[in-house]
């Protein structure tokens, strides 16, 4: 029987079931696993269902079922469609079927039979893949967007009717606890579309939004329990590609968060393994060393590189064996198969250089032939710019063999840059023009994505003391300078709190959820300092949205001197921008004869959040603390 | 008539002089520059002489003489030589000589006839080279070398004779005052020979010991007033030439130190300038910014990489036009002369990135073809690993066509973290291991010089608080880490002092100069911790002399923990030394087991400086702050 919590899945129907029941059989797990899966006796098939048409014609799927492994597997004749081989798993309960779908091959439903002890029939869906040249779908990300990045479990809730799903393992939602459900879903999200718009954001990041059906804590959803349906707490898998359509129409792109390297315990794989070799299995429960140095130090022991790509996450974040090339398959199909089922824009990629370094080209390559307007950035939480950029692509020969092929990673140096510079009493501006000096690296690292803070650090507004005029210091350097930016989700409403623990960045968006007595989202609601930061914001994301050349232009930035960082951007078609962060306490009169490779032609300037005019270009007294967004003029 | 200064320096011989006095000229010479040369009147051709058999067979030669512009030039016939052209620059006083010499020219004098206002023959000798495969020439630097690095006047004085040079700008020694000449010298050196061998030592790099014919404060050796000279305060050039062969006879290579980018504002080229275009001309004294970020920074402005490139480092340090095609030939010229003239191992490039990118990549290209087995070291006082690297051989691609062709850079991240991981109460020794990390964007980061402080720095001892066992910490670091090691000489005898202001950096070595009380160059008088350190060096220094495994063999680090940074050197032939530096208070137990890719096949091992024996190879108990370097036993 299939079990309830698998029904939204199944796009493929099953036909009859075999009669017989099979043994029963002891899952490959280790020590560490849980109790048989629930799940055992139903049958899948991964991905749950593809198209005609894909540019790769190979499609391999992962059938299970208890006992299928001593059965004989074979297709009805389907034009265009052949099945090459089936495998065995060390698994019973797996078979691998591989199969392919050539060219002219039209859509439809594929019977795939199976004969032996576990006999049955299975309709394996064919569709017709969207058309290619629509505009709505993966549009990709570039300088010109802005992301809004929120938890959906803490953002808003829309839907009172998911906050309780009784065949989940948490099915309650319960606000009082940080580490519990909120109640948060896409419905909330879709609320504020007009929210998001009015801000100047242009894309949505959510955490994943895919299915944590873990005892606890997975609200953060970073321990995915099936890789082919999302969190109903959030919204059914239909209702998540309505989401995206319905974002797109809204013009606003969508950022899908995927993990690579690791997965819930509660995942089916794991619960009952195809085989040993599709995790990183350990003696006894070995934890990575968070640390990637190993990986491209031409000194590091096998022992510290093994240590960071195979150890665990956490005891409830089994490794997955990327290397393995049938797990390789498995997760490349899978990424495939969500761009192709919602259009989404982009992924952003969690904890990317745990991945085992030969599947991250394989997987990205494998992306970049299929879709190659899907942008996709990854975390790569690291300590120097050339380590960072070593994850994306860069100007480096390759180093043991690894190139990454990624389009984008989080610009961790320039946030660290922007917190320690703004942390103290004297900003230190030289530490945030140094953060970009190593652009060089590169490939193009104004595909690079910037922010101030994100889920897992201090709040940007705590850290730096809380002070309002080093936050507008940050707000204009995260809009102004080169790369993507993104926002935490109530950094633009002064959202505060330190990252220890961690559940204190992650608090309920205050408006989001019924009772709440602040509505940030409201202009009325936001009183005081939260009004005064989201409109000083807005202006200046909104400014950027209207004014291309401070997103897109080039940039041009000058040694800071005497603590005051200067730089411009601007275009061919003479359009100029100067940015001036003064990080002093006081004035500082700046000689702006040292730009005239930048202001030559110009007479004045209008700062941007305040309309005031700069009349004179050869010289500025800057007041202390503040930051100048300058339009030139003529 | 000839100055008596460039007596020396005139290889070819003044045959007859031009009767006619020719009309007073007026230097082209910027507003900082000092009054007409008082060599104005003398005749001299660079390269002072050359050699037949060199690989590239163009000469390019200056002449600088009175009006010599306006009189003709032309080479009596000499086999194998050809005179291709004559080239006039702004000054009045000076031709250049573009010849060819041919692989069969014998050696011999060229004469050279001048006609015209000035009428002159000159006899310019073309000398047989020394036979190149003399192995006690040109021996390059590798890691089983050891630098001693020495301030020549603030060694020892050895020759009392050149301690007062009458027709010197700064005639006489004054020890009493920290920017005049001590009166150290090459014979003062030579003397010592002997010491440097006793502390494992096997080369020597000193501060200039070319011409610094300063008005004041040239000891350091930086401000170059003649190209083709030594300073006579050291010893002639001929001194210099036997120096450096009794130097390869005591087996002790010689490390030459050069500056590209500027010379002293006393060089006849400068006070008499062939044309505007052979210096950085600015409308007023204009300072480098010292800061190389926006030589590679992809949004650097023109004015920030022209202040670094083309600003002057000091306004007695004229910045040179290496971007002239003439001045490129005329330095790589004397480059290619002193190493063919000394037979010199290796050049010490100070201010590297300071030159011209694209002259930097001609120079080492010219140099290369000319002397396969020289060794080039750059110093590159950039912030970053990677900014490092991109001085040296490395694995980026170019960078506005820049890449560099330089075998080696010291290493200033390796330093940094030594000092920052023992300057505080708590040693950071995951700093020091994070500093080699990096490595993998050198194509060969094992030839980097590595040293814990040097003539412009702190010493390392003053920075770790005078803690002998952080010193000794330190010291195990330097002598078995990757690179060629560099002592900055007092070092090993515990020379202390801050760099503010560097003079209190560069004090004379105790033992040195006649009347000193304390004498270091002696066991009897090395008493005190001072003895201690000595022995502790020389020991370790020793050890890695007779056994290259410590020196040569491979790497193996592992990421630090609790404190303790542990890493071994290993090769082939089953040797391995294990090092572990505790940087704790405390005394702390270390599970070996996980050192089993390294220890495998050994069961005990020999603490190198205490001989004592470490019988468990599973488990260390390592005393607080202490350096273990243990040879492996089976």
């Amino acid at each position: 029987m299939i079990s309830a919590r698998f029904l939204p899945l199944l796009a493929g129907t099953l036909l009859a079931a075999a009669a017989p029941a099979v043994a029963a059989t002891t899952p490959s797990v280790t020590e560490l696993a849980a109790p048989a899966a629930k799940a055992a006796s139903a049958t899948r098939i991964d991905p749950t269902f593809w198209w005609v048409g894909m540019k790769n014609p190979k499609l391999q799927l992962l059938v299970h079922s208890p006992g299928i492994a001593s059965s004989t597997a074979s297709l009805k004749t389907y034009e265009g469609v052949t099945l090459d081989g089936v495998q065995k798993l060390e698994s019973p309960n797996y078979l691998l079927l591989n199969l392919t779908i050539s060219p002219t091959a039209k859509p439809g439903k594929l019977q795939l039979e199976f004969k032996g002890a576990k006999k049955m029939t299975y309709a394996y869906e064919l569709r017709q893949r969207t058309t290619p040249g629509d505009k709505q779908k993966v549009q990709g990300l570039n300088q010109q967007d802005f992301i809004y990045f929120l938890m959906p479990d803490r953002f808003s809730n829309g839907e009172p009717k998911n906050d309780y799903i009784p065949d989940m393992r948490a099915p309650k939602v319960a606000r009082d606890s940080m580490y519990s459900r909120h109640g948060g879903d896409l419905k909330g999200i879709e609320n504020h579309f007009d929210y998001f718009k009015s801000l100047g954001a242009t894309a949505i990041w959510m955490t994943p939004v895919v299915e944590n059906d873990m005892p606890k804590a997975s609200y953060h959803g970073y321990a995915l329990t099936d890789y082919y349906n999302t969190d109903r707490r959030y919204g059914t898998l239909e209702e998540y590609r309505q989401f995206v359509d319905k974002a797109h129409r809204n013009g606003l792109k969508v950022v899908h968060d995927v993990v690579l390297n690791h997965m819930g315990s509660k995942n089916y794989l794991f619960l009952d393994q195809p085989a040993k070799d599709w995790f990183n299995q350990w003696p006894s429960f070995t934890r990575s060393n968070y640390n990637s140095s190993a990986l491209n130090d031409p000194y590091g022991s096998e022992l510290d590189r093994k240590l960071y790509n195979r150890g665990w996450f956490d005891t409830t974040m089994p490794d997955v064996n990327q290397s393995n090339p049938l797990v390789a398959t498995y997760l490349i199909q899978n990424f495939l198969w969500w761009v192709e089922y919602t259009g989404l824009d982009a992924y952003r990629i969690d904890t990317y250089p745990y991945s085992d370094p030969k599947f991250l080209m394989q997987w990205g390559q494998a992306l970049n032939e299929e879709f190659p307007n899907l942008f996709k950035f990854g975390e790569a939480w690291v300590g120097s710019t050339a380590q960072q950029a070593f994850f994306a692509r860069n100007i480096f020969q390759p180093v043991d063999g690894f190139k990454s092929n990624l389009e984008s990673v989080f610009d961790f140096q320039s946030q660290g840059a922007i917190h320690d510079a703004l942390r103290g009493d004297q900003p230190n501006m030289n530490r945030v023009y140094e953060a970009l000096q190593g652009d060089w690296m590169y490939e193009d690292a104004t595909r690079n994505v910037t922010f101030l803070d994100n889920h897992d650090m201090s709040r940007f507004y705590s850290v730096i003391g809380e002070d309002f005029a080093k936050y507008k210091l940050g707000v204009a350097w995260l809009l102004t300078t080169r790369g993507i930016p993104q926002l935490y989700y109530g950094t633009e409403v002064l959202m505060k709190n330190f990252s220890n623990p961690d559940g204190k960045v992650r608090e309920d968006f205050p408006g989001g959820f019924a009772g709440d007595k602040t509505n940030y989202f409201t202009a009325a609601g936001r009183t005081g300092q939260a009004g005064e930061a989201f409109t000083y914001l807005s202006t200046l994301a909104n400014y950027r949205k209207t004014h291309p050349v401070v997103a897109t232009g080039k940039l041009m930035q000058f040694i800071p001197q005497d603590g005051v960082y200067t730089y411009f951007r601007y275009n061919d078609q003479g359009q100029t921008v100067m940015v001036m962060l003064n990080g002093n306490k006081d004035e500082k009169t700046v000689d702006g004869t040292r730009f005239a490779e930048r202001t030559a032609g110009f007479t004045s300037g209008t700062e941007v959040a305040t309309g005031a005019t700069l009349s004179d270009l050869k010289s500025f007294k800057i007041p202390g603390r503040t930051a100048w967004v300058v339009e030139l003029k003529k």
